[in-house]
């Protein structure tokens, strides 16, 4: 089990890479668009995990219902898997819910699925396949 | 850098450690009383990072107003640096505010020292000494 990154929500991306770049450093690739989520999005490497910052594409993102509701800050934390459509089946086999069925394309080519926040303790839990 | 540990909110410890223990795993070392931020904490590793879940000690922690406001939910992150107060002075250096001057004691017997959630787009920074 690995922690793959942790997401934030922010309001305008570039701005959000300066602010980081003295903790963290630069992104590991240009931003990217994110369809299945409305969302343009920048990795950044922080030891074998990542930071990546989430940018709304449009007001119907859900990361801008986040930003309206909540304010920048932490969005969710993903996890590593070896198959997506395994670990969302065995958080609904312990009864709780999850956001997505089954896995769908996310960002990097990956495939990923979530967890719904009442599945752990209020944090919005995302998995992506792969190592 | 490395991301030392996510720290989340949790209303009570032994339940969360049970919530996220099929994703996770056990902790890896009992509860600890973390006097000087009047939370009980457990660490949970996940590849080289933790999951710290934080538990109010009482109704006056950090932690217990966190929880009252915005409900349970990642609470911060930390990021190991080499020197807790250089970290702190370069955050300041850059015209920005942080919660503690200088580091102070925290869990794992390890030196410790806050950002301001304004230092970073609203996620609240802790340096975490060591390596």
């Amino acid at each position: 089990m690995k922690l793959d990154h942790v997401g934030i929500a922010v309001p305008n991306l570039a701005a959000a890479i300066e602010q980081w770049r003295p903790l963290v450093g630069p992104p590991e690739s240009p931003p990217e668009e994110v369809p299945s989520n409305r969302v343009r999005v920048a990795f950044v490497a922080v030891g074998e995990t990542h930071i990546e910052l989430l940018e709304p594409a449009d007001e119907t993102s859900p990361v801008a219902r986040f930003l309206e509701s909540r304010g920048p800050g932490v969005h969710h934390l993903a996890f590593s898997v070896p198959r997506v459509d395994t670990a969302l089946a065995e958080v609904r086999a312990r009864g709780l819910r999850v956001v997505d069925e089954r896995a769908r394309p996310g960002a990097r080519g990956r495939r990923v699925g979530f967890a719904h926040p009442s599945a752990f303790g209020g944090v919005l839990v995302e998995f992506v396949e792969g190592p």
